[in-house]
């Protein structure tokens, strides 16, 4: 329950009834829409802003997405000097580069200078070469150099992701030294949770957080109650690593280190729930074959994100049907088997995508390593096995009772037997085999475990008919 | 780089050359872990103690997860009182539960004891009732009734999850007091970030962060520097909703409040980011239908969280079967239907599949909401159209070519475009209405999706034939 948002009424009581922000289910309300809607069309910056005044930059942000694309312009405009850049940080890709398109270079470089390193980068990232240019050339000096150094580290690095801002303080300085020190400073980082204890050539020797600080005396030495044990990430290690230490050791903030352990900048948790957010979103969506499709894409953006593994598919549909194709004399003496072929190849599709989803899952979290890959790949075995055994003895009877023969039903369960021994095999071996190949299993491990039990289905089923029923 | 683990092998120096605990690559280091086990077999209590003195207690549950049952049992035994509890945070379920029934509720109760109340409720909440209700009962009076509150809370609610140890202070005192407030006080929560500002009933007045504290002169008053925005979630909450705060205002800490609005425990980032990665693969894994399956699951556990899913899917396989049975005559006259009509079904439970993930995680992340779902039902629509016309120009050439029927190549490419819109419709609308009904959509959608896709795949496809064809 945001209270913030109950208090806007009271805020606004100018208005008269303003509708909260967001409905019980947390979506954001039609009716406050409504009013600013109109409020955009009256042109009345003042009102704009006293509206929009009591508004977190995270629901500026919620409201820029619903708005249509002339509002969202006109409602940054209107709210001018006053807009908060750091809500562009939290609306859609898409959406935020349309806007960064249509925004003057001059307007950017003045509202990224306002805010944490991170959220600028986090902005300019996704701008052209020769905007982000002109952009960081109005910036300060100093501002520019530490954006440029962050940008300078490839996409999806620690680098990349971190904040330049952040308090180092010599091991010999005491407590009370140092809160004297936070109290005068000018350019402390926007929020903080621990200081870093460095020596003059900015190696990391330990870390402070600020409860133990506040729980010390003003006259202890910082050295004497800082933590000793230093995590840290390299500067081009992926941000997906520096995810995994902040969720292994509960981390609020880690170190950012250059190649001579230098100390450059440091992570912060928020930064880092949108990584494990995003990385398991991007699994979700390439074992479905959906790309980096994000809900604001449009028609087009969503067909090309979809069109290439639709095509893959094609591909390995009719190799499947070629398959079937061997064996046409076959069927078209016996046309059952064309009736009952597709639950082989389904039911061993469906199990291949379950062992391969855990394996899939397994790797990108590292929860499959060294100890446990033999115990996993007998597993995905024996479960294929069994169910195998399972589902031939259930489909066996059905196709004796349907067809009665208990021919067909011993071909079939046989056929079953080997297509799911074949999904559980393929289903752990080709996600493994990928990443080996350090190729993203995520990405091509349907296509293949599908191919695999598709071809394997029909061909057993097939073949075992032809041999039983004397029909090849 | 963790650099505590370089510092182990210093520590260590004792025992000659102890290898870091973790490989280049971040996975347990073979070699530690047989120094450990050949330990632990020398039944020596302080060697044990002093080899994993260095170690985090993150590392420590990791480390339990690659042991043997009987090498964790023992190692839990042999470091005695120095066994952290909170390592029993850190590793899956199914080992976590095996432990707690072979350790002593008494040494249950001591270990617990140690931890933050949110670590300690994690533990005992999948313990048995009977053993639970011991452990409690073997607890300090106000250790007992914290956990039993916070037990009594549902599964997965922002309660049940909470940590109940917190600083509130009035708002009255200054800046000074607080500080010598908590330099004296014995029962502070482990980490914490924000200081809570309440009235004398626990009403929730304002927040207050470690650093803005710090930034403040001793003589100011809390109320004059507090964060007056409250946000707070109530008790029953999910934590999934809690988690969504957090998110959108890049939270570290969020007060929990009961029913009467009272302050009764703070939820942290580090519980929310599990709460997070936790959601992320209920969607992954239910959409695969492998339900809660975890790595460290047996063949027959795995097996039990899969037979489910493989059944529906052997009843909607048949319903399938079901359609092309009532085209045996039509198949036993031309058996090119029977080779072409698996790549219709096939591509359309693809292209379902693509609409279906993209909307079951839209739902999950309340990205879909009453102003984009028009569009992105449009937008489906539109995509599984153009999609089914893309590919029904496709699959019609390679069908004319391969049986030299320019008739058979239209007849599959109009059964294309019917299925892939089929597709879009159901891939869009099935997720949405399970949802409207307070269904799960990650667990239903893929059968009822499929079922679609094949049910009319396979009947447009030989329906249609049989018409141009004669054949019917």
């Amino acid at each position: 329950m945001v209270q913030e948002q109950s208090q806007t009424a009271l805020l606004n009581d100018g208005f008269g009834d303003i509708p909260p922000l967001r409905e019980e289910d947390d979506q954001i309300n039609r009716d406050w829409v409504d009013q600013l809607v109109d409020l955009i069309a009256t042109d009345d910056s003042d009102e704009v802003k006293a509206f929009m005044m009591p508004l977190h930059a995270a629901d500026v942000g919620d409201v820029l997405e619903v708005l249509s694309a002339n509002d969202r312009m006109g409602l940054i405009r209107l709210l001018g000097d006053e807009f908060d850049y750091s809500a562009l940080t939290e609306i859609d890709d898409g959406i935020r580069l349309d806007l960064m398109d249509e925004l003057p270079n001059a307007d950017i470089a003045r509202g990224v200078q306002e805010l944490d390193s991170d959220d600028a980068v986090y902005i300019l990232e996704d701008i052209a070469g020769p905007d982000q240019a002109e952009i960081l050339a109005a910036l300060p000096t100093f501002e520019r150099l530490a954006l440029r150094r962050s940008l300078d580290f490839p996409d999806e690095t620690a680098g990349r992701r971190m904040q330049t801002d952040f308090i180092a303080i010599p091991p010999f300085w005491t407590v009370g030294q140092t809160i004297d020190y936070m109290r005068e400073a000018e350019d402390l980082p926007d929020d903080f949770y621990q200081i870093y204890v460095v020596d003059p050539t900015y190696n990391l020797l330990g870390t402070l957080a600020l409860d133990r600080m506040l729980r010390a005396k003003r006259p202890d030495r910082i050295e004497s109650i800082m933590n000793n044990n230093v995590i840290d990430v390299p500067a081009e290690e992926d941000q997906e690593e520096a995810a995994r230490l902040f969720e292994r050791y509960d981390l609020v903030e880690l170190a950012v280190v250059d190649d001579s352990n230098r100390m450059v900048g440091v992570l912060t948790i928020d930064d880092i729930v949108d990584v494990i957010q995003e990385e398991a979103n991007e699994d979700i969506k390439r074992l479905a074959g959906v790309g980096d499709e994000e809900v604001s894409d449009n028609v087009w953006d969503a067909l090309r994100s979809r069109v290439t593994w639709l095509m893959v598919n094609l591909v390995t549909a009719v190799l499947a049907s070629m398959v079937i194709g061997l064996f046409d004399a076959t069927i078209s003496q016996m046309v059952a088997l064309a009736v009952l072929m597709p639950i082989v190849a389904s039911m061993g599709g469906n199990a291949g995508t379950q062992a391969m989803t855990v394996t899939v899952r397994a790797l990108s979290t590292k929860e499959l390593d060294r100890f446990n890959i033999r115990r996993l790949i007998t597993r995905e075995v024996l479960v294929g096995a069994l169910n195998g055994v399972i589902f031939a003895l259930i489909i066996g009877l059905v196709a004796t009772v349907w067809f009665a023969s208990p021919l067909l039903g011993g071909v079939i369960g046989v056929a079953m037997v080997i297509n799911m021994f074949a999904a559980g095999v393929s289903g752990i071996l080709i996600p493994i085999a990928l990443d080996r190949m350090n190729i993203d299993p995520a990405v091509a491990s349907t296509a293949f475990v599908t191919t695999v039990t598709d071809v394997v289905g029909f061909f057993a089923f097939l073949w075992l008919a032809g041999l039983a029923f004397g029909l090849l």
